[in-house]
């Protein structure tokens, strides 16, 4: 409310709190497009490129936040968030904070109820681009939290990436960030697992990706016929790889006998096991989600539940 | 060398054990060719379709092996291998046996070195393809074990996918399988596990993978600079991202807070962990490779060699 009365979307009125890779390139696309930036840093001397480029810097954090009807936080984790926004609620109150470091979903919802407390608008992104895709359309930003936020920052917003919002559960743009970025984690630990297994006999991690990089991509395909599985939760639907034929204690066994740690693998084979031991071993592969999933969600639950 | 005396690449002679998915496939690709195929597997009434198609249906194994100089064992793993060969060595011997069943590189050894014992020129192949693929260009098989059999097969072997020989070390075709399907298989289940996370905010897998899929496949062009910080065996080049900043404790900690189980990416941590424990933090991220990596390969090692 008070956000589009000061008129956030207007030239002028975004501070950004935090300097690093993400929060300079923030800084830098909102300048490129003539508004006015007011920009803090915990640790001094980071400022002076966007200073030349026309942004104001503020020499402590309750200036920087006095100076803009709209606060965007790009520190590193939670704990540096509430360290810096903690001293300066009062401050805040009445302004629309944009939180866009990365927090987990219970983190981000923590500090939707401190905002809440404090009469501070309070939307949460999380930032699916790398800073030198910031200013273009090529990067996504998930938002969650106040729609209201949201819907009146869009034009600044814009400026950055793609924007999406995901809902008023200010954890649910964290948490499509986390998973998406898990995904992506373990298929880089998979590549580089996989390339430490031929190293063992002389073969190049580049000669590898030039294998693995387009087997992986084609493989990317398969997904979606797993992500039907899991939705229709009847892992016995024909044409499916079963986790009996999917056991990969070999794979396990090969790691270990060429000296390379099996760790990430075996994690998976793990997720297999239980299924197998659970009597599940005719069944398909992607029920390994169901060594997974919470208790409590429904994509895929054949069992417990009132069918 | 008797396989050449033989001519195994000429219309005819082969003989299939195992007539599973991938094994029927095998030797339904030959017979379009117009070749002749003889057919075993343990359970009968597995060759009738093939028969239909002009298969020879051989009553036992060594009836099997003696109809042909050329024999493909396409079975389930290893101990399968060694029970339906064992005791027909003899008549093995002076003919080429081609191991399509899926073997750690320990086990193709063995394999080849009980070969080599019992006078059999030995051909251990690694099938990167689904039994769909089999009789396209499409799907590839990676060989290795006697230079001279792959030669002599080399037509025989073209009928089922795109061939590459690998060295004269038998292991090495599975280990290379090997470990291009330990990046598959922590792709797919980064992938499910990614799903269970939104999945505890009610996204079905299949808006999941809508998302994620175009994601993962951009990410893997990634790779490929992983594989040149690897090689170089320095993670201190820049540009990268630090294993500091890549510590996903808050990835495992917002898992659990979903009560999502971390196993996969519990073990992502683990190899992270690691390397900032050992005072590695501000290092790039290709770094996880040293947790995994065989004390004696070469690729990436920047500690304890004689540099
Ligand atoms: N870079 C990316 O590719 C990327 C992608 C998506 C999301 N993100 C997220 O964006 C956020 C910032 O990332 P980045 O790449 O800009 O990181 P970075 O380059 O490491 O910068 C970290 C920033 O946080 C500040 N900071 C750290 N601890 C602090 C504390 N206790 N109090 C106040 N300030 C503190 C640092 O200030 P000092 O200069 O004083 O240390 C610096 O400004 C992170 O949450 C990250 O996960 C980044
Ligand atoms: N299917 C694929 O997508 C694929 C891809 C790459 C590699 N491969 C490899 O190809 C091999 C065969 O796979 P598949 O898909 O054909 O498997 P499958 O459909 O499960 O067939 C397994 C075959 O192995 C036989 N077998 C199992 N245990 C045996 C034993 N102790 N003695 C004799 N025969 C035995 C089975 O005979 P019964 O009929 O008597 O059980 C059957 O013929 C495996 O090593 C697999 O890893 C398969």
């Amino acid at each position: 409310m008070s956000a589009t009365t000061r008129n956030p979307a207007g030239p002028g009125g975004v501070t950004l709190l935090g300097l690093g890779a993400m929060g300079s390139a923030l800084a830098a696309a909102l300048l490129d497009t003539g508004r006015t930036v007011t920009v803090w840093n915990r640790t001094p001397g980071r400022a002076e490129e966007l200073v030349a480029r026309g942004a104001r810097a503020a020499g402590s954090v309750r200036e920087a936040v006095a100076a803009s009807p709209v606060v965007v936080a790009c520190l590193l984790r939670y704990p540096s968030v509430q360290e810096t926004l903690g001293p300066v609620a009062g401050e805040l109150r009445g302004r629309t904070l944009v939180n866009l470091t990365t927090t987990t979903p219970n983190e981000s919802r923590a500090l939707a109820a401190w905002a809440a407390g404090h009469g501070i608008d309070h939307l949460d992104g999380a930032v699916m681009a790398v800073p030198a895709m910031i200013g273009s359309r090529e990067g996504q930003i998930f938002y969650s939290g106040s729609r209201a936020a949201y819907d009146a920052l869009l034009p600044v917003l814009g400026v950055w990436a793609t924007s999406e919002f995901h809902g008023e559960d200010a954890g649910r743009a964290s948490l499509v960030d986390l998973a998406m970025l898990s995904g992506m984690y373990q298929m880089f630990t998979g590549f580089l697992h996989g390339a430490a297994m031929v190293a063992s006999l002389g073969v190049s991690a580049s000669d590898f990706a030039a294998r693995q990089v387009p087997f992986l991509s084609a493989m990317t395909h398969g997904l979606a016929d797993y992500a039907k599985v899991v939705d229709g939760g009847d892992y016995t639907v024909p044409g499916q790889q079963s986790l009996d034929f999917s056991d990969l204690s070999h794979i396990v066994r090969a790691s270990e006998e060429q000296g390379v740690d099996p760790t990430p693998i075996a994690a998976v084979q793990e997720l297999i096991a239980r299924q197998i031991a659970a009597g599940h071993g005719s069944e398909g592969f992607p029920r390994i989600y169901e060594s997974m999933r919470a208790a409590g969600s429904t994509a895929g639950s054949d069992e417990g539940g009132a069918a």
